[in-house]
């Protein structure tokens, strides 16, 4: 069934079946399970041919990783960029967005949060792009805000830094675990909250 | 050397005694590691002598994580009765201790960070505890705040609720761990955001 396919050309479309299909094992028999040699045979090719892409099982992981924490950084900068909302509300969309999808991929399907908290815990280089990015986004939504006078003026990076602090429980996969069914605000309570810190006096 | 001595009083001293032998060897070997035996041993009683004051291994690891947490709310509820310091400078002063204190007990010491991980993956009773006080605390100062008029009026309540998710990061055991050596905001950067959204406009 898997015969060795050393020819096939290293497109990225091969590359993107690859992790789609490592993706889909992962979340369904455990990422710790899930062999190279599994994912080759699912796409009836060599492991050779997985390895052309992807060194080491690690860095299948980390593009994994990489893939759906894309989706949610893709969604945020959609939201970003939506000049018909004031900031305020681009804020609140954005931190809705980010709680719903963080909750969705890392805490609802338990396999997948295996391997989120392996990624955390290791300190993956992932992670810490994924982190760098929606500090990113999050500035410029600041920025914006301090530039038309919708938010008072102020350190960007700090009030940025600041905001990213304060929703870590909407966003931390073991947070989101712990926290789930606990009382306490929710996550457009927490945006009232930061909103309140930002609005000129 | 441990005579059994079934007819020791059972004293408040006693039950404190035995804690804080409890708390040692927990630092010492682990809390995993650590028996009844052992912490009688220590106190040369017999083991029935501390199932007199604690029924059970987890009863008796509850408590000694009670006595850890009663150590921070102690200095916290210091920190709010301080009427020489206004209610911003105590918020200020409480969000520093309650970090300071955090890290200095629950991650500095790899091996009482096992016991606190459990406590909390666990949800112990202990936890829920903790984290009712620290919230009674916070919105005693929210309360005083907007009484004084040095915060905006609002709901105390949601406001308290929303400063202990924005400082997860200074207090949560793993969070602390895991941002350690990361840049960002320390915790007087965090305070100042957050006086920022409390005063009135």
């Amino acid at each position: 069934m898997t015969a060795p396919d050393p020819t096939a050309p290293a497109t990225p479309e091969l590359r993107c079946r690859i992790l789609s299909i490592a993706e889909r094992l992962f979340r369904e028999i455990g990422y710790r399970k899930t062999t190279v040699a599994d994912i080759a045979a699912a796409l009836r090719m060599s492991p050779g041919n997985v390895y052309r892409f992807f060194p080491s099982k690690k860095a299948l992981n980390e593009s994994v990783a990489e893939l759906l924490l894309g989706e949610i950084e893709a969604e945020l900068a959609r939201i970003v960029e939506r000049r018909d909302l004031d900031v305020a509300e681009r804020l609140r969309a954005f931190l809705s967005a980010l709680h719903g999808m963080s909750a969705e991929r890392f805490t609802v399907d338990r396999r997948m949060h295996e391997m989120v908290e392996v990624a955390i815990t290791e300190n993956w280089e992932v992670c810490r792009r994924y982190r760098t990015q929606i500090n990113g986004l999050l500035r410029r939504l600041v920025v914006e805000g301090m530039e038309t006078g919708e938010f008072a003026a102020g350190d960007p990076k700090v009030a940025a830094d600041c905001i990213q602090l304060a929703i870590v429980r909407f966003c931390h996969p073991a947070l989101i675990a712990q926290c789930d069914g606990e009382p306490g605000p929710g996550v457009d309570e927490m945006a009232r909250f930061i909103l309140d810190g930002l609005r000129p006096r």
